[in-house]
């Protein structure tokens, strides 16, 4: 995963089963690296330019593709009231870089939109939502310049 | 489900929760109506004017929502080598009309794409993808007007 610091996150290439028709995307598979249980699947839109972010869950393992439009995410595992310098990674994911994130609990997140139109996440969660496990601090409180490389 | 005749299917309205940077769409939980197991997650597009199908699965049950474009499905209940009368449901999905379609094992289906830009669809399948137990026909097999009401 070249730069990554946060080391449980895991980054998985997603096959493209192209047809002319229409294609083919996978997701995940219960026999996939990275899936522990099904809780719920969902869909973010993140608009162009917005951003979303911070959110950690304290229990549940998010596993993230974008089949529709393009989305940068950034995890950061700084503690909040700790000093120590935050370790970050950043990866941008769309159909031109069809991987899937897998984060495990306890990493904050913060995602943008990058394309004008559509950007869709899919999220097949370990666990149904629960509002009791999510923390959420705003964008400033860590501060990130999504247009840096 | 008003004119349904295939007793089986389940059609489940889901919920968008709005939001200025983006929408939230519902999927699929484990606790919902229509969930039996989760093997495998995975989207499929239907290019416009484009119609897949027949397709039965002997042993997969589907869940699926169209969180992009406009995609038509078209159940049926016809065993092949039967002369009764096929029975069909049919049901236009998009974000307009936001509701999960469970399909049971032993039901042929097949879909269009109605919108001109992409249409995507997810399904969450009960188990991994095993083409031994999908059956494919060519769509003539079991006419069907797409344009009918």
């Amino acid at each position: 995963m070249g730069e990554i610091d946060i080391e449980d996150l895991i980054l998985t290439p997603l096959k493209r089963i192209l047809h002319p028709k229409g294609d083919i995307l996978h997701a995940l598979k219960k026999s996939d690296v990275g899936y522990s249980s099904f809780g719920e699947a969902y869909f973010s839109t993140i608009n162009y330019g917005e951003i979303k972010g911070w959110n950690k869950h304290k229990l549940m393992t998010l596993n993230l593709a974008v089949p529709v439009g393009e989305v940068t995410f950034v995890a950061c595992n700084k503690g909040i009231n700790d000093q120590s310098k935050p370790k970050f990674f950043k990866i941008t994911l769309s159909q031109e870089n069809y991987k899937r994130l897998t984060v495990p609990p306890g990493i904050w997140m913060a995602f943008k939109g990058n394309g004008h139109k559509t950007n869709l996440i899919l999220n097949i969660a370990s666990m149904e939502h629960d509002s009791n496990e999510i923390e959420k601090i705003d964008l400033e409180k860590i501060p990130y310049d999504f247009d840096s490389d």
